[in-house]
């Protein structure tokens, strides 16, 4: 089992619709798992639970309570309503007594050689992977590690990289390329890792603060093809300690596979952005 | 109490965390209730089980199980986690004993005066209200009323307009003023109306269908100013019989006030796009 499979598995308990997991803190930041593989976590509990019918995610809505850490956890699952072409589920991830993530579900089935009858979402302009950057798990200077970048091999444009080294460009933009370290390749729960998985698009404005988040949607539209994904996330307004993230993915094709945004918590200087 | 305000009442019953609410046929199309109504309904439901300490909505995450029918309607809200800042409540809509709508919303207290720190969301450029032509009840040569333009006065931008005269222009947005018809102002609840109150943005695409919402988030980032506001709606891939709608709205002073996503069943005709 690769290594994204093992670290979001989960097994059956005797309760309802209860699953074990162990959170992995391969996955996180410090030890805090990272929101997006919480997500694909309770995503792999529910498809579970709905016995195989529909083993897509289509749309994963999340609210997070507490960050849970690393280690045990149980998820508990409700199928709210099973149609002919998706399934409705409640799934709530659960540490140590205390709820942490409750997320709503609904699940489908993709397509993985469908046309778009519509496309209007170009894939981000990026320089050769080559040419970009891999995010280290220890950023110089940084006081804990994103082990998540031990797991998933980022590369970003080295245009939006000016925050790394003090000088911050301004735009609420980052982007870059993503592939699993292990070399296998993503499918549709692994996007929900991947929406997730850029630092804050508040870095380049110079707040390099931790934006927990309060809520996230991700959307995810086709199985994506073998390769590396394009992942570009960006912020439009931050205002009342609060930033909203859009987050879009497309895969080696250039089809835009998923797309999320995400609501955040942010504390920013008092100074307005620089760049 | 003004329309709004009355179509959206919810009475506690005796049971724990349940209300009732009546669900008002002028708040929807046909029979019925417009997604973003039912949102605001669900939320006045969960902020009074918060008990005034989070009086507005900042994030709303819904999935629409079955469209209820105007009428009676039970709410079922858990709150999840009280904290300083925030609560976060689960809510239910259920008609006829059968759940319409599950929904994760995070409520808080949004501010009045707060100046943005970055702001990248400028305001549609629209012509003046004057000069776009009001949505009708019962559009021409429409098989049935869309009662919702009764109550919202929703006035399209002319050059979007092509598609209700057979002639769309190809591009997947839409966008215009809305004004509460009986001259209220909008608040935050309202705005959950507005995120999902302009008509789909495949009509342009020449996809006349009717577009079932499977999922909407909508944050809420101020209380608006008095007057109308400004709503732009765009799609941007269609495929598989889904589609993703954006949907921004800013206030009188040109603020960003709501912002939407939401995912979509959609029938497309055979042949490509046109415009």
């Amino acid at each position: 089992m690769a290594g994204f499979e093992a670290a979001t598995a989960v097994l059956p308990r005797p309760g309802a619709g209860e699953y074990a997991a162990r959170l992995d803190p391969a996955w996180g930041i410090a030890d805090k798992p990272n929101g997006g593989y919480l997500l694909a976590v309770l995503a792999r509990a529910a498809v579970a639970a709905a016995d195989g019918a529909h083993p897509h995610p289509l749309a994963v809505s999340a609210h997070y309570l507490r960050a849970p850490s690393a280690g045990d956890a149980v998820v508990t699952v409700e199928v709210l309503r099973t149609g002919r072409s998706a399934s409705q589920v409640r799934a709530r991830l659960d540490q140590g007594g205390h709820a942490c993530v409750e997320a709503l579900l609904t699940l489908g089935r993709l397509g993985t050689q469908t046309e778009p009858w519509y496309d209007d979402a170009p894939p981000v302009a990026l320089p050769p992977e080559q040419d970009c950057p891999r995010m280290p798990v220890r950023p110089p200077g940084g006081q804990f590690d994103v082990h998540l970048m031990g797991v998933v091999e980022e590369r970003l444009d080295p245009a939006v990289l000016g925050f790394a080294v003090g000088q911050p460009n301004g735009r609420a933009e980052l982007r870059g390329w993503a592939r699993l370290a292990d070399g296998s390749d993503w499918d549709p729960l692994g996007l929900l890792v991947a929406v997730d998985a850029l630092p804050p698009a508040t870095f380049p404005l110079g707040s390099l603060g931790w934006v927990p988040t309060l809520e996230l949607t991700a959307y995810v539209r086709s199985v994506p093809a073998p390769g590396p994904l394009r992942i570009r996330q960006q912020a439009r307004l931050v205002q009342d300690g609060r930033v909203d993230e859009a987050c879009d993915v497309w895969d080696s094709r250039g089809r835009l596979v998923a797309q999320a945004t995400q609501l955040a918590g942010v504390r920013v200087p008092e100074r307005p952005p620089t760049g």
